[in-house]
């Protein structure tokens, strides 16, 4: 008669910007001996944290793609749409639980910090109570990006607003005209209310533009030489903080 | 006849929070073979960017403290604190730059991330048109500080405002109200007017305090528990966002 196994832990590990070697001595060892990964990912994508991690990954890995249905057609207000997402969520938390309590351990590639606008926090809540569930944090995106620009985000007691392409205009230009330094993150079809909130708040010129921020293809320019270019969901804009430095 | 040394770099490397597990890859690798090594300090004090990366130095590592002038005596308002502050400043930069232009690499200890309010960015902006000069992102402390109190800071489009304890209490709370995630840093002797303005925000209540964050004497708590202790230097306060979520 064997024991039941010791129930494994599901570890959230972010994976930072994106530069490998930006991971953190704790994540790359985990992602290097993991057995089990998980990640999340657009249907027909090979998926951003999947393909960050892909060099670390040992031969004879399980992987579990979570695949987001496609709501598209839905409109986020729909409530069939949190519906969806949620059972999808449901499933995934459901998958990892009985992986964990199968006496298995499963790293989750997150994208940054999982903590930290990732979707990872879906699972940590349904599963946090149930198996063991352990994040580690790590280099958000944002700080890819302003390292890339090659100027400090913020100085002394300047203010820092983190804020979300898809807020409202109104929202945008209200916290960015009283806030010093900016990130904006979630961008994309964003892109035009972003640009005219930056103007209205004054901020416009001053505003930096980071692709894929520490991957191959980064690219920084001020936005104001953007032209009207669409921008990739690996995107964030930039205000630096101007505050008092001797 | 010899030739001149190549110019050698120095690197900005942020180390986190404080966890020797939570040094990027590369952070890790440029410690560990460093032969120069400098960092700010208080006069008297090991340094806590030293202390975090004593146990990677190397053998014979040459160490440059670059150690505050005492100016507790002066108020921040007064123009000799930022003589003081500047000069000190223009003196730590001379001797990196002589290192480097003697064709040695120096790796500057950072806590955190070195280009969110960082003291390294006074050596950046000084030296970097003189020498190459190279920054390492870094895990925030505030990462490491959410991550301890086990709950997501972010969600969907939460709005996350991050304040140094050092602003006045109006513009705390103003800031306060207006945003759906928090974090104060710089707090000290601020403490009082942090917890006033929190109050005047109503978001008192929903206000973590975290000491020390993945260090062996980290402590998590709700503010409210923490009585009117006055809290070190290695403190963040933390309101999470409660956004959005399926
Ligand atoms: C769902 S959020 C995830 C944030 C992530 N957890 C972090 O800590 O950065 C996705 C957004 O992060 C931003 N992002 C993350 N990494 C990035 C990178 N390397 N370059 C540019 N943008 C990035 C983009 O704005 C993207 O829309
Ligand atoms: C001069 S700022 C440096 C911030 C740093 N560059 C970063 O990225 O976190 C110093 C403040 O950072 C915060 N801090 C940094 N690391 C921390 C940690 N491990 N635990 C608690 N607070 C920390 C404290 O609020 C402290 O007053």
């Amino acid at each position: 008669m064997s024991a039941a196994p010791e129930t494994g832990t599901i570890y959230g590990v972010g994976l930072g910007p994106g530069d490998l070697e930006l991971l953190s001595v704790k994540a790359d060892r985990l992602v290097r001996g993991a057995k089990h990964v998980a990640f999340f990912r657009k249907a027909g994508r090979e998926g951003q944290s999947r393909r960050i991690a892909a060099p670390l990954l040992g031969d004879g890995v399980i992987e579990f793609a979570m695949e987001y249905p496609v709501t598209t057609e839905i409109p986020l207000s729909d409530p069939r749409y949190n519906e969806i997402l949620s059972a999808f969520y449901a499933d995934c938390a459901a998958h990892l639980q009985a992986l964990a309590q199968g006496g298995e351990d499963v790293v989750v590639l997150c994208e940054g910090d999982p903590f930290f606008y990732g979707s990872f926090m879906h699972m940590y809540t349904r599963l946090k109570d149930v198996v063991p569930v352990e994040v580690v944090p790590a280099i958000t995106g944002m700080s890819g990006a302003w390292t890339a620009t090659g100027a400090p985000i913020t100085w002394g007691d300047d203010i820092l607003t983190v804020l979300m392409g898809t807020l409202p205009e109104a929202t945008l230009t209200e916290q960015m005209a009283s806030s010093d330094a900016i990130v904006v993150m979630k961008i994309g079809r964003n892109i035009d209310k972003v640009r005219n909130a930056l103007r209205a708040a004054g901020k416009f010129d001053a505003a930096w533009l980071i692709e894929y921020a520490t991957m191959p293809n980064q690219t920084v320019q001020k936005l104001s030489d953007a032209g009207d270019k669409v921008t990739p969901y690996f995107s964030i804009i930039v205000v630096h903080g101007q505050g008092r430095r001797p």
